[in-house]
């Protein structure tokens, strides 16, 4: 009686992440078994297994004998309308004893770091623990090998990619918090122009306004399977994909979005799921962008000082060098803010048109300059001066195009059906530009699911503006977004400081 | 375009305590706010409001223009079928910088602390933050300040009893994980027959086999409004009850579920949990049982005399009275497990009849004298002796069905419908007993939802056992339960230690 069998019945319900499975209250496996709501169950079918957490239904929603499940679980299960599934308690998942271990304060093994990211990789954690050992991880809670037992554990969890004949592999990160920063294909077009090898696997947004991939994806298509990227690697020397497909940090994955809920940072964790990326893309060489502000990721110099002290140390441990460059976070960098706003930019500093962004150019060139010297050993000076070469001769804007042929060719990048403009209510001296809030403004406003949405800045911090000036420009492609995205500015008009004379 | 309408459809969805809330992924409403899965909305109707995590339905269920909530939303809601409900993004719960700032190690202020039980209260919190929160108390992370901040803090978020013309308030509590030691119904019978007031609110089972008030529920009503307690302590001096009717600390009742859902118990929590709802209860005096064991919650006398010191701080703090009484935790107090079968002991007790198992007559016997102490501060030895005479004479058993009768009256005992006898594999002394494993036993059985479910031992340990000599019978109301717990006797046959004479 451990086991029973019930059919497939779709009820097409979407719970994101968490696997859960809906049966009857009156199900005779439910009474059978003796499941309550919340119960955790082994679910079973075509040859594969999920836990899940039971939800009861009590009305005739669900047909006698039938059971639903949630849209994970559907997918894991690979499940069809009328498949046979059984049903029994599931097993207890070991590893949690771990994480109990260091919730009573004692430091973790690199195995008892690989048992948990494997069992919460093969989503048998609940997001309740996954929750648990977060919080307990967090506020630099885990110690350097308990870092770089993270680290290692989450690469042994995922897929590792191979990059058959290059020896020496080259990737870039920055670890966010600023709008616009959209640096990552101006460095990879101008470092793969020089001949440096750069397959970048790059994520969606969770909590902003857009991803590279998000971006890179209203210009052309970036969801390849692995064997795919590598045949775009061998015509070009890089890439511009999405990473999700690859599953490269599957634990990281699930971990990612329970600590966006609750907001947590850890040193560990992002050091860990930054590391654990690139290591599993086959990286050896990574840079990490660092912004600095008051309302970046990052608020002051000695953080950052010491978040690139740590990434060095694990790094080491894990045999890969990086090397990290602590960058200005006080405002956006560049003019556009959601994907196709940040595309236009892309664009233009690529073309070398005058309108470009000046700090998104200056700063991709800074960023392409040190892979270059990673590379070569050149000297900081040389390589940026080969950067600027790349970048002005056109090279870098041809090698771009060239991925872009090998990724399926250019699209035409679409236009927003509400635009709005907002203007300085009164003259002087814009201080400054809160990167949370304007992120916000450009979320609600419907970025980055819709590509269309998002802002253009028509001033920089530290400008003067005079009364009535422009500030910037909303896009949306709904009305109810545009004008939810102006009540919160109404009510929010702050992230725009700007000082009278006096 | 920050609210819309939409209709309420009944899905039946129970998924336990975390309120949920089902849209269709076309829904205007859900497109126009920008809404994916496991977003946090604001759902508001009938003049009621609730924080609910968003579930995006993607077929047909939903009808369009409706919305559907799990059972727990409806019910704060008050929703019925076509009742009008508008949705918008949930408000920032400001309190969960709190539980970040303890996160990074800070300690907690009071007020902190009943911010964290207000929006916990209020239902505010899911549950993975409340995960967050418990896991970062967990493990003597709080400090006796915070301790009794958060007593305090779980006191003030409830409903306060008041018992008008009684000033001196008795009442007892185990910590539990022992099974059987259903003493509290003795307890109040024989200290109430000696003159003390003593309103006894007690909790359903959440892991174990039965709480006292599932017990209590086969002999007479437990559930009832607190104008009707109070009717009952005036005609009796005592009460037997469910305390969850009476919402004593909402907070803790939402945070317990997720607490063992982790399987944690952090010292701090445990203690505010008991206290705040002794002092919600309006007691003043209250005798706290703590009973050790190698099986039992608390393993040794050190973390035993660690937990009574903690008590009595706490209590002190909190102008309330504790006596903590370390008892023998190492093995099932009683004969019966589970509703039914603790309450036939129970009744042998009070009727003194013969077979009625001695350890848990003088264990109740103790308990209650030294309630009496307490009252009296007569000494414990004449305490012992007026607690023997009142249960001797036939006092206590009047006292309890006087209790009974202003409760309704006694009802009859059910029987289960199947049942099965298991004996000594070989003979020898039975060494020991595991709490544990007997205690899941009898829950695999179908206790405590199952009345009749549970068993009966017809050996203790330290009892010298011949082979085939009966060690203890099975009951249960389904088959299936009744083979899924053999299944796991088959499997933990050392739930029995039974040493082979050499």
């Amino acid at each position: 009686m451990a086991n029973d069998v019930l059919h497939y019945f779709e009820l097409g319900m979407n719970t994101h992440q968490e696997a859960v499975v809906y049966m009857h209250k009156d199900c005779t496996v439910c009474r059978a078994e003796g499941f309550s709501a919340s119960a955790r169950v082994l679910v079973s079918g075509n040859g594969h297994s999920a836990i899940a957490t039971l939800n009861i239904v009590e009305n005739s929603l669900l047909p006698p004998g039938s059971i639903g499940l949630s849209t994970s679980a559907r997918a894991k299960l690979a499940a069809k309308p009328g498949d046979t599934l059984t049903v029994s308690h599931a097993p207890v998942v070991a590893s949690l004893r771990f994480v109990r271990k260091k919730i009573h304060g004692h430091a973790l093994a690199e195995n008892e770091l690989e048992a948990i990211m494997t069992d919460i990789s093969a989503h048998r954690y609940r997001d309740v623990e996954i929750a648990a050992f977060l919080s307990i991880c967090a506020d630099n809670r885990l110690d350097l090998d308990e870092m770089i037992g993270l680290t290692r554990a989450m690469v042994v969890c995922g897929t590792k990619l191979l990059w058959p004949g290059s020896e020496r592999i080259f990737d870039k990160h920055c670890i966010g918090g600023v709008p616009g920063n959209r640096t990552t294909p101006l460095v990879v077009a101008i470092a793969s122009a020089a001949g440096l090898i750069i397959p970048k696997t790059s994520s969606r947004a969770i909590t902003s306004p857009a991803g590279t991939a998000d971006t890179m994806e209203t210009l052309f298509n970036v969801d390849f399977d692995v064997a795919t990227m590598q045949k775009i690697m061998q015509a070009t020397g890089a890439c511009l994909v999405w990473g999700g497909a690859a599953s490269l940090s599957p634990a990281d994955d699930l971990m990612v979005r329970v600590e966006r809920e609750l907001d947590l940072d850890g040193t560990g964790q992002l050091v860990a799921s930054v590391l654990s990326k690139k290591i599993a893309a086959g990286s050896h060489h990574v840079l990490i962008d660092i912004p600095v502000g008051p309302t970046a990721k990052v608020r002051s110099a000695t953080e950052a000082d010491y978040l690139a002290g740590v990434f060095s140390q694990v790094a080491t441990a894990c045999q890969i060098q990086v090397r990290c460059l602590i960058t200005d976070g006080s405002q956006p960098i560049g003019a556009g803010i959601g994907p196709v706003q940040e595309a236009h930019d892309l664009l233009a500093v690529l073309k070398c048109e005058a309108q470009a962004p000046h700090d998104l150019r200056e700063k991709s060139l800074m960023l392409a300059a040190n892979l270059i010297d990673m590379a070569r050993g050149c000297g900081l000076e040389k390589a940026v001066t080969e950067a600027r070469h790349l970048l002005n001769s056109g090279a870098a804007w041809t090698q771009f195009q060239r991925i872009a042929t090998a990724q399926g060719g250019m699209k035409a990048l679409p236009e927003a059906a509400f635009t709005s403009h907002h203007h300085a209510p009164h003259g002087g001296r814009l201080a400054s530009i809160d990167n949370r809030k304007l992120s916000r403004l450009a979320k609600l406003a419907g970025a980055p699911v819709d590509k269309c949405a998002g802002l253009r800045l028509h001033t920089k911090a530290g400008d003067h503006v005079d009364a009535g000036q422009a500030l910037f420009t909303l896009y949306s492609s709904s009305r109810g977004e545009h004008d939810y995205a102006l009540t919160y500015y109404r009510d929010n008009m702050d992230v725009f400081t700007i000082l009278q004379n006096t």
